[in-house]
């Protein structure tokens, strides 16, 4: 996606080697138009898949999930990070490993929410060793629910998550995939 | 707003005299339609105050954020709970205490996305005692932003923390205020 491109080129700032940061436009600051046209063009690479539900992750898969679910008029849901006072159904639960964080935590969404009657969409912002999406597999897994996409704003290709999630059968479309940020330089796939 | 009291009475599940789940359409899945519905209804109540930035917190903020920002066509900022490698700039700082979850946490914000020439609207799905809504508050102040208006979808008006914000002077505006929810009976303002 060759608008999204640009604003990574123009706004995205390469921090150690791995790492780039995008919260100018996509997760800490989002620009609005820029998540639309993203939405949009999920729907386009999906258009053609029956999806009943878009499952998420929370904080920033939310916004990106939402705009796209527009076009999709599907319910998302999105997969929470600890406990609270309003859980109390049945849920299912996943561990996931944070890259950026450096640490584990347990991931859950309540069984009600989604079924083996669902052909979901799991969208999120980051795409990188993979582990985020494996946690969403794996509670979609556990709910019989068919994962008819994966759709992503940024993959990190070189960190190789995405290519092993094509491998394992995954529909994976990412909307940019950064093969490189050597010296600082991106380039893409 | 008479949607959403009516999705309320239809789908809200009270717990405990003080809790009500409203986690089938609002903040674990997410009601498309009606959360856009919730967005133009914000857009018509804040509509002359000259917003340029929307802010609310994770998680369960960002999809009303950004369904809400389409309409008024500016970006949103969601304050975020814990640290990441992502986070290197200087950022404010506040802590909240969280009612559902029975802890403090740290959220913060980084300062290049809030500055004094921002004119903002807060928006957040619950409103019970004000200590996330006073969090934001604290984090605006910092930046010397203009708090033009608070929007809120339900707030639990039994809980005394929308009253403090209005007599403190703020533009409150709630779409569903629950006066009372004795005896499993919900009682809107």
């Amino acid at each position: 996606m060759e608008l999204l491109k640009e604003r990574i080129r123009r706004d995205g700032k390469i921090k150690d080697g791995k790492i780039i940061k995008v919260d100018g436009f996509l997760n800490h600051q989002i620009d609005i138009n820029l998540i639309n046209e993203i939405g949009k063009e999920f729907k386009r690479l999906f258009n053609e898949e029956k999806i009943t539900k878009i499952i998420t992750i929370e904080a920033s898969g939310i916004a990106i999930a939402c705009l796209a679910a527009q076009y999709f008029n599907v319910p998302i849901v999105f997969a929470k990070k600890s406990e609270s006072k309003n859980i109390d159904g049945d849920v299912y639960r996943t561990t996931v490993t944070s890259y950026t964080r450096g640490k584990d935590y347990t991931v859950i969404l309540e069984k009600r929410y989604l079924t083996s009657d669902d052909r979901i969409l799991i969208i999120d912002d980051i795409l990188a060793t993979g582990k985020a999406q494996l946690g969403l597999l794996d509670i979609s897994e556990q709910a019989g629910a068919t994962v008819a996409g994966i759709g992503i704003v940024i993959e990190k290709g070189f960190q190789g998550g995405g290519d092993k999630l094509r491998k394992a059968g995954y529909n994976v479309q990412s909307l940019a995939i950064i093969d490189s940020m050597e010296n600082k330089t991106l380039k893409f796939r």
